[in-house]
């Protein structure tokens, strides 16, 4: 077990992930230069725990890592480290070891290799393949970004419509070599190569020889345009509960397969954006270094601070009010934190909806009625929290009449442009999740500091 | 196409997804009382679309929609739609179309379907089931909530290790109508039901009749506890690019397997719940009533509230030197605000990296001093920006110097608060997505008021 001292924060206390006590002693083979040590415990490794630890240990000690570890790095484990990361341990390993590492990979994940990587550095992993797999990748890189066309393999189990279960197995037993790891469909096609419908094996396998494989197709067989952007494949898979889906060109001829582990991983990349969005971090990892999050985060900050000095413009109005009455700024900050908040809430199951499709038009006024609704009563309810606390604090009745009204307005508000905004946002083609937040919370501010303090010149001055 | 006069908002721009101009044809129908329209236009839907319709429409149309629709709601459709709906809907169904719907289940969706009902519900629902299906569904609700065992179906596909491939087919062949509607694996068990390796379909496909099982099973074999908590099941799923696999129950006998259909759901819960327990608002779906999310969220808003009081009690210190300098009320959100931003974007990030374990204790350093970096850097800039917007706007360099002196403050340590309240709130075994932004706001606004206000008392007045 690892040693207790720095066991202050962290525990692990899960079923999967390395165990500390893992973690601890590849760091202590790699200082010690313990090859053996090193390859033993590597060894039994996924791919997936590797680059893990490799993402988890710190630069120098992935340095020596790499170099001392003989047996030495896979194209899996290239393919499961996030981003950042890939391109720095990729610098590290001599021409032949990636070359070895590439030629091992299926065609979408050698894609996804390199898709994001510089000219120079993509050719030279290019240049590693043989010829086929190397069309296959250009070909797939002619895609956009973020397609369908981007995201499927190349290597497809297909067949002609007319044949049968015992010729589709006796073709699979002869040709085994060039099938592709994993596959859960037969796809039959049509002398053009369109896809006419596809045989899931669990039933071909329970289904006599000589029965023909167009009479055993799904129901639920819906090709995929090369085109389709990914996040629409994810919602397909999802939707329709497809495990893999045929790809087709603008001809409507088979190019390629999608197969739910790669939906998986656009779905949950999806969602992952849409929370680091919401919270203003446009995107990056935990192994990121300080100078490039500085800058991820630095365009919201900024954004928010142009917001900010909005809502101090609006309190500069009340200079005067505000020296008469101090209690004024001590109790103004409550009201516009109330609406930021509301408003937050709002926007999130906005922004959600939106992206699960489960808000559109048709029920679209509902919601924002609902919205109302839910802001006028928790208004309601801290308006006279709020008022009381106004009056047992300050002892103004009539200071805490102002603030539990400015509750009010600032939560309906809160409600109402938590649900708008998004909205809108999507409408003019501007990702809700980005920019929601920036929008509902200067409304929030502004609404909030202009309703207490206008309300208190009023009834207070 | 739908009419234009209802466009202002949601445009339909999507691949899958009902389009308007089906939802209103339904719409219609339902209105004109058009039994064979709507018969016309739901036979082709899919379950999950026709779920989607019914949460979409006002609850008036569901009523008339389901009255009128002849061939009646499935049990698929059941076990698609949103759980808040879904008693409604049963509620409307006279029980012998509800038996019917739910006999067609496989056990699993039986569970999910009945797990949260109320027991009067839920048995009446049991009774509709045939013994044996009963029995599974039964013995699935043993386990605890949100384990593998509830997630997991019955039907397994499973083989003697020793059968070659030519028994396994001869006897998928004869057994064809117990097989579960997919499966993607055979599972190997001994003699005492034990799960000793897997074969996918597609190697049995390919490999001679003569040839044992056991010579062709694949390497990444997982068994999962059946006590196992789900999350833990869709980390593995999604770690390990897991396709299926079997549940072992305490003696590590086989008694069911999880396929990545229902991993995907849970991995998609699981984001979803994050997303908005980071917004503070607990749980709800779009069609719960106003007094519901109400409900849902007037929680936060009240330890929102609580926070908010504490900052203005730092303010109301400070009265004496804002009635002297108003400036002071003006500027004192701007710090505030700046610093619960930053916050927010260290918490989110923390609040994700503990859930995909990412953020571990060899790596908890690095990433502390990274926020830490980060804040500082962020600090000085927005420092400079707003040391100058002070002294343009009041022309006090020594006001300019005290805002950018707490704004360097506060980025810091909302930098800090960010990365350790989750990673401390985790430790005690809270869900740091819960809880992390109520106390990472409450540092910054207190932090931001206390900085900003007591250097201006210490160097202004």
């Amino acid at each position: 077990m690892a040693d207790d001292t720095d066991d202050i924060l962290l525990e692990e206390k899960d079923s999967y992930a390395l165990d500390d006590s893992l973690r601890g002693q590849v760091r202590r083979a790699v200082l010690d230069d313990d090859v053996a040590a090193i390859d033993r415990l590597m060894e039994p490794l996924h791919p997936a725990d590797v680059a893990d630890l490799l993402e988890q240990i710190s630069a120098a000690e992935r340095e020596s890592l790499l170099q001392l570890w003989s047996t030495g790095i896979d194209g899996e484990v290239l393919s499961e480290l996030e981003e950042g990361l890939r391109e720095e341990v990729i610098a590290f390993l001599p021409s032949h070891v990636l070359a070895e590492a590439v030629r091992e990979l299926d065609s979408d994940d050698v894609v996804d290799l390199v898709e994001y990587m510089e000219d120079a550095q993509q050719a030279a992993i290019l240049d590693a393949l043989d010829e086929a797999d190397r069309a296959a990748v250009e070909e797939a890189l002619s895609y956009p970004e973020d397609s369908a066309g981007r995201l499927m393999q190349r290597e497809v189990v297909r067949a002609p419509e007319h044949w049968t279960v015992g010729e589709m197995i006796d073709h699979l037993r002869h040709h085994k070599a060039d099938l592709p790891e994993q596959f859960y469909h037969i796809i039959l096609v049509d002398p053009r190569m369109k896809p006419t419908g596809y045989v899931t094996l669990g039933r071909m396998l329970s289904t006599a020889r000589e029965v023909e494989l167009n009479q055993i197709t799904e129901d639920s067989f819906r090709p995929i345009p090369a085109t389709q952007p990914e996040e629409e494949v994810a919602y397909a898979f999802n939707q329709y509960h497809l495990i893999s889906a045929p790809v087709v060109d603008d001809d409507g001829r088979l190019v390629g397969v999608i197969t739910i582990d790669d939906a998986m991983i656009v779905q949950d990349a999806e969602a992952e954006e849409d929370i680091l969005r919401l919270a203003g971090v446009g995107e990056g990892g935990l192994n990121d270094r300080v100078l490039e999050t500085t800058k991820q985060r630095f365009p919201w900050l900024a954004v928010n601070l142009v917001t900010a000095i909005l809502a101090s413009l609006v309190i500069a109005q009340f200079e005067a009010a505000i020296a008469q009455i101090v209690a004024l700024a001590v109790l103004m900050p409550i009201v516009a934190s109330m609406g930021g908040n509301a408003g937050t809430q709002s926007l999130t199951v906005a922004v959600r909806a939106i992206a699960t499709k489960d808000l559109t038009r048709s029920n679209l006024m509902r919601v924002v009625l609902r919205e109302a609704g839910v802001g006028l009563i928790n208004g309601l309810i801290f308006a006279v929290v709020m008022g009381l606390v106004g009056l047992v604090w300050f002892g103004s009745p009539m200071l805490g009449g102002v603030i539990a009204a400015a509750m009010v307005i600032n939560l309906l508000v809160a409600g109402l442009a938590g649900i708008l905004v998004p909205v809108v946002l999507d409408r003019l083609g501007v990702d809700p999740a980005l920019a929601s937040g920036a929008f509902v919370t200067t409304v929030t501010d502004v609404v909030g500091f202009f309703a207490f303090l206008g309300l208190a010149v009023l009834l207070l001055i």
